[in-house]
């Protein structure tokens, strides 16, 4: 049988295309949380306020905690995703089926991240449930084809 | 020579029904921190607790802390042993040998969160155990097929 | 068209070593912090404190602090170095520029771990920004490859 994991195939290539982008997107809260770090002179390690002229260090900054909060949701989902994407290709779904669901998620997490940071309810809501609804239907599908 | 990541590979899809498992066990996390933020009145984001009436942020609500700290727990583990499955079927291990690998770790992860939520002791640490020494089995045989 | 994912390919076999040295370089964060409580009486459980005979949580210890911080960078990079490898194996990048992508994010990563516990700076920053900048090189390969 021929490899799925291929870029001959068109599911694993939509999957490699929005799977990267959302570690791409999940990297760059560290550097939001280095800039607000930086801004509002608020360090966790007293070796990096030193460094930056600031005599303690400061756990309760409300910016750099979002950004924490922000990228902590992250790890709780994307992370789940891109493995659920690996299992998914192995199951060769129909091409724009597959599509969807990658495309859905990504922008539902893009929807999360600005939302978060913008203190948008309900659409930080509604991004964490979309994300959490489309990797749910991953899983369904993995599921039922494994068990048969 | 012919892919291992295949539902005809008994390996692979024992890998991908216990890894669809962990990952669902895992995201269930969520929404037990949402029952209990909810149910408690205790929000880190002040549009959360406005939009539920509440007048000030809670970052102590031990039960929301308990939760959330079970949650990063999975965070540190599961991933972890999500990655080490995907290389761990490219060795081609005996399938009832991998099947019990990835059976013993969801099962010591499943106990490991319901003891952490019931706070019950030694059971939770010995849950975290067992599945570290799952993994490191693991990783063990990945090293030695590829330093070979 | 064959399996990349195969041990008779030399990039896939140096992603399994590498990324099977950055999962257990990871996981050894868990029992770092586990030496710590244990050492300083520092528990966030009251159950586990009881165990040790102490009588209440501490949760501002700063060595068990730092440690966490530590993993938690970890969780922050080491999963999607881990995905994007997945998906870098693929785009089949020439065996000797894998390697050394693979080789200089473990490296970044040890050098970020130990320069975090020593309180060393700049040391910790170029070893998370190093290990950042391969990931992003990957990534941009991968990107590149899915979109012509």
């Amino acid at each position: 049988m021929a490899s799925l994991y291929t870029l001959s195939n068109p599911v694993f290539v939509s999957y490699a295309f929005y799977g990267t982008v959302a570690i791409v997107k999940m990297c760059g809260m560290a550097f939001l949380t280095g800039v607000f770090r930086i801004g509002g002179g608020s360090f966790s390690n007293p070796e990096d306020a030193k460094a930056f002229g600031v005599k303690q260090v400061k756990l309760d900054d409300e910016r750099v905690e979002r950004v924490r909060r922000n990228h902590l949701n992250d790890l709780e989902n994307i992370p789940a995703f891109l493995a659920l994407g690996v299992l998914y290709v192995a199951i060769n779904p129909t091409p724009s089926v597959a599509l969807w669901h990658f495309r859905i998620f990504v922008f539902s997490r893009i929807m999360h991240t600005v939302s978060y940071q913008l203190s948008l309810q309900p659409f930080r809501g509604i991004g964490f449930i979309v994300g959490m609804i489309t990797m749910m239907s991953m899983a369904g599908q993995i599921i039922s084809s494994t068990i048969l």
